[in-house]
């Protein structure tokens, strides 16, 4: 006989919450001739990254450091914290599934976006939360409307993404503040801050260790060019943080991806030439969008979303021939937002092929 | 004013299941001579993986696989499965953390052995689950024992590991062939086999994917060397299989970490070298104790109990004079097993400077 499933697992569906590219490869027989759909960063990790990882698989068959020791610390440096503010595992995405199992059980509220990030809601599905999504508005984040929903529905959690995926919007580091200033007693802020490298300087509020109430998560996914690597780290108060290490896989942070974040971290001259290639992928997009007469919305991450000027449904018939033609996008889940294909910064060659092959998609897609 | 913890995680204690060497190292100001502690490999990945790794480097802008695709095809080949019998993540760790979750409510049980290991019962704790513990026999796991608890406290898991950590002993095919046939309905069987890559072979079950009342769970962690690449993989049932996705962070897995295991698969004759060099290092560890006037167990695994011949007030000091001198090792938690060290399988030059600092280290403890 099966063995016992827990109830609210038992009846969800096996799904990821992102197919991966390599799945629609092996669906296809063929390579993508451009990545720009994940919205990593085609412009890779520091070299010194790539020796520091190298380096340290000689010495992987030693556990990496459970404490994470300097790891911490150079992130506690970097932003001027103390390492008890310093929670790391492997990806911002484990830290959301640790966050909504330590603040929600089985029935309670999180209060999200219809159309946010899809793993966070993954984790909220995985223990049985109850999800109350608001709309976005003008393809922002509607955070008077969430904080709102928050209070209203006396919320467990808020998650609030600036920059935000999918749209690649964002507010200003004062609206954020008082969206934090006003999270409700009894409930945790979840602020993703992981496109916050390629905000401008005042989307982003100062941190503020003091404050119980908010999470800051951060990620070397992105902008550093890491995402395979599986490190991300959260800040916030001490008294939040420590309870990570009650129910973290303590040797979840490979050897080597400890070895290569605190690298990642030495190198800022690489970050900073990396984010200005980043500004200029983002123009060049926008430029092929307007070319072929649709609107790049303005955007503080490393992608674009552009608006096919339709429905859903022709949206994905645009991201379909791209598919087709080598060219790996992605979009959003839901209407409105679906109206847009969502563009990762590319190399000139990943753009130039974007170029190429956008008029034939949209083409192909009209009839 | 702090967020809310669930109840059963907020009065946890902030801890690590295993505090690392590193930890000890800082403690301590100096580094360990020998690092025979944490059952690690010092013979260290084939050299295949350590390539493998740092070719994999170079790509670690990109996520790696979700689906984890051709690891687990390379898997299910190795060990003559279909891959929807696999499931992979960060270590044998990560998977008891979501087997706990899959199959456990706050309150309901899990049966494991007294001084079992610590990281199944940390995510157990975790969780809220009620733990009934059966005490070692004869420093084996009882299994009569367990089945017995398992069946009489309507258990949701439980763990058997074969072979043993900490004792290193084992017990035959046909005892575990009985235990696993005799898990009750809606009791699933956690069979930790992290050490079967060393055991006599008559120790394993064969392979039987038709039962859903067992997992087998696996590891790189040991005697493939890769401890701090954290790849572990659990073989059983598709549809319990299935659920894994549920819950699982679908990025864990680094992507050097899956070209890694992937190449250690393809590498079995060094595997088989490494197993050799296990075997000559634990006979080695047993005229070691021998010579010291101490009883080293028979170990089926990677590290050897030695049994200081006192009770475990004598052992910690032997313990404390060893880590003090320069030999990271480790002991059993609870009483009776407390009265052992367990050193894992070194080099040469670990086991030359273990001879050195043991009678010293006995010297001293007996003071």
């Amino acid at each position: 006989m099966p063995p016992h499933i827990v109830s609210h697992i038992a009846n969800l569906p096996s799904v990821t919450p992102f197919v991966g590219p390599e799945a629609l490869e092996r669906q296809r027989g063929v390579k993508f001739r451009a990545r720009i759909g994940a919205n990593e960063s085609v412009f890779g990790p520091s070299p010194r990254v790539v020796e520091a990882i190298a380096r340290a698989a000689a010495e992987s068959w030693m556990y990496g450091d459970p404490e994470q020791h300097e790891l911490k610390a150079a992130i506690a440096a970097h932003h001027g914290v103390k390492a008890e503010n310093v929670a790391v595992d492997s990806g911002i995405d484990a830290l959301f599934g640790i966050v909504v199992r330590l603040c929600v059980e089985p029935g309670e509220t999180v209060v999200t976006s219809l159309g946010g990030y899809p793993t966070f809601i993954f984790h909220c599905d995985g223990l049985g939360a109850r999800l109350v999504r608001v709309p976005y508005k003008d393809d922002r984040e509607d955070w008077p409307a969430l904080l709102d929903a928050a209070r209203r529905e006396n919320a467990r959690l808020l998650y609030f993404a600036n920059p935000d995926n999918p749209m690649g919007s964002w507010v200003g580091a004062s609206a954020v503040q008082t969206l934090i200033d006003g999270t409700p007693d009894g409930c945790l802020l979840i602020l993703d801050e992981a496109y916050s490298d390629t905000a401008p300087p005042d989307a982003i509020p100062p941190l503020d260790m003091s404050n119980p109430s908010v999470l800051r998560f951060r990620t070397f996914s992105k902008a550093y060019g890491m995402a395979g690597v599986r490190v991300g780290y959260c800040l916030g108060h001490a008294d939040v943080i420590r309870h990570f290490d009650k129910i973290r896989n303590h040797f979840d942070v490979t050897r080597m991806s400890q070895a290569g974040a605190i690298a990642a971290l030495a190198d800022q001259a690489y970050l900073a030439e990396v984010v200005a290639r980043i500004a200029r992928a983002r123009a060049r997009i926008g430029e092929i969008a307007t070319a072929n007469g649709l609107k790049a919305l303005q955007s503080a991450t490393n992608f674009v979303a552009v608006d096919c000027g339709r429905d859903g449904t022709y949206a994905r018939k645009v991201l379909a021939e791209l598919i087709a033609r080598g060219v790996f996008v992605r979009m959003p889940g839901v209407a409105p937002l679906d109206r847009c294909i969502r563009i990762s910064a590319g190399t000139d060659a990943d753009l130039a092929l974007l170029a190429e092959m956008l008029p034939q998609a949209l083409k192909a897609a009209a009839t």
